[in-house]
């Protein structure tokens, strides 16, 4: 890590509440802090930054380039530990695996998320950037709609919508005053509330961010994440990213959310899809 | 399994060529034909499918909902085991994961892919389905090209292009006399050429199926798969499906393809995105 991470490090809440000590070879001690949840759930997000981080030690290479991520059971603040597995290591690219457990009363060890992904070096690739699609258009920060804005644009004042800053598109907003869009989108600007800059684990958060795009389609409660894969394709730029987040299909009571992240250079810097059961119920919180 | 698709099972090359036999709980020994390898590399969705039987078989729930693989060295033909874990088993979902071995000549196991999945019952989810997009156009199988029509559609007369009927898009198939679109798309018809309908293990290789859309961003040469994720939304009517693959982002050495699969029923019955490596060459096979 530069010097110059490092001195960002010491200062962000994100860097500090993501942190893993090594235990033994391949196993890191975290706390799960309770900063990042939403009511009482931890963020899926910032668990997986939390897994990350601990590939990023364990591997030979720095960046995860495909991270896959299963919930198995929901997580608690508290104290958690996880264990790596070197599954290959290459030349340009290792795959890893983690799972995070957790801890019952008697000392058992219950396994929270199980993690597979590969990991490079970002750095390394080069400019041969030749996305096909651009930056859909969204209206600039002031123009869209924060949690003090209002009705929540997250479901309770959580300490998770208190350290990331996230402004929607006034355009995927109306379930919030019970009039959704119907489209299954979420658009907006993303930041970290301490100012943190992104880097590639702070893109693992940003990917699970966003209120799900089922308040969109008219759906209230809540909707746990079965699966989340995100592709992380550059180093971002400082500055705020853009966050879109679609649904096409929702069948079965199960769907897929997509999100595309762009960077401040207009860098498709992250991808990620997650199957998720959806709400049951029919009414979006906020709508009376 | 019903005793229809018993029936069907007996005569179709698929169901032989990724049948999987019980060695001891959890373990599986398949055998890799080499009817499914282009030149001498083994399919990727094929070696899933025979992954996806063998968790089929060590789950408590049918299908596969979700399947992540990581392709981890080239798998031959030849025989392999399959060696599973139950990782979580729940009401609706159980969670699994995998890995298909090779062997050297010493006897040493080799890992080829490493899977997890989540499995659950497509039959149980009912009918509340709410596509929010409709199927892309494409026209009639007969207006269609497949390997028969001139240049070959498939780098080589592979064992894997006789069992399996695609039928490409005039439009995504101009890089095969040397004008690929530069859209980076492959659009077009699919079905086993044995005649064996869909169901969610054949749709694990439906998704993998079809010509890099590397070829139709004018670029030659292997694009190995680096991970692959399918999500199986729902139990595919009989008949040919339509496949719609896209590439968004080629960016520093790598590309995404997400694939769409409908049935003949219109419902979309897969989502899958693979990270894979772009090939180096800048020529498509066949161009002057």
């Amino acid at each position: 890590m530069s010097q110059a991470a490092q001195a960002i490090s010491a200062d962000s809440e994100f860097d500090r509440d993501t942190s893993v000590s090594l235990r033994a070879p391949g196993v890191y001690d975290a706390d799960l802090s309770e900063g990042w949840a939403i009511l009482s759930a931890v963020n899926g997000g910032y668990l997986l930054a939390i897994v990350a981080r601990a590939l990023r030690d364990a591997l030979p290479h720095p960046d995860p380039f495909t991270v896959t991520a299963h919930y198995l059971t929901p997580s608690k603040p508290g104290p958690a530990v996880v264990r790596t597995e070197t599954v290959r290591t290459g030349r340009s690219l290792a795959t890893g695996q983690a799972s995070l457990f957790q801890y019952e009363p008697d000392g058992t060890e219950v396994e929270r998320v199980r993690v597979m992904a590969a990991y490079g070096s970002l750095d390394s690739l080069g400019d041969d950037v030749r996305t096909l699609v651009k930056p859909p258009v969204l209206p600039p920060p002031e123009r869209c709609l924060g949690t003090e804005d209002g009705p929540a644009a997250f479901p309770d004042d959580s300490g998770f919508s208190r350290r990331v800053t996230v402004r929607l598109d006034p355009a995927t907003a109306g379930w919030a005053i019970g009039a959704p869009s119907g489209k299954g989108e979420m658009r907006g600007w993303f930041s970290l509330a301490d100012g943190r800059e992104p880097d590639p684990l702070s893109l693992l958060l940003t990917v699970d961010a966003f209120p799900p795009t089922a308040f969109d389609l008219g759906l209230k409660g809540w909707t746990p994440t079965v699966e989340l894969t995100t592709h992380i394709r550059g180093l971002p730029a400082p500055g705020p990213l853009r966050v879109f987040v679609t649904t096409r299909n929702l069948a079965g009571g199960y769907l897929e959310e997509d999100a595309d992240v762009w960077d401040s250079a207009d860098r498709l810097v992250a991808q990620a899809r997650q199957l998720a059961r959806a709400p049951r119920e029919t009414r979006v919180p906020g709508a009376r």
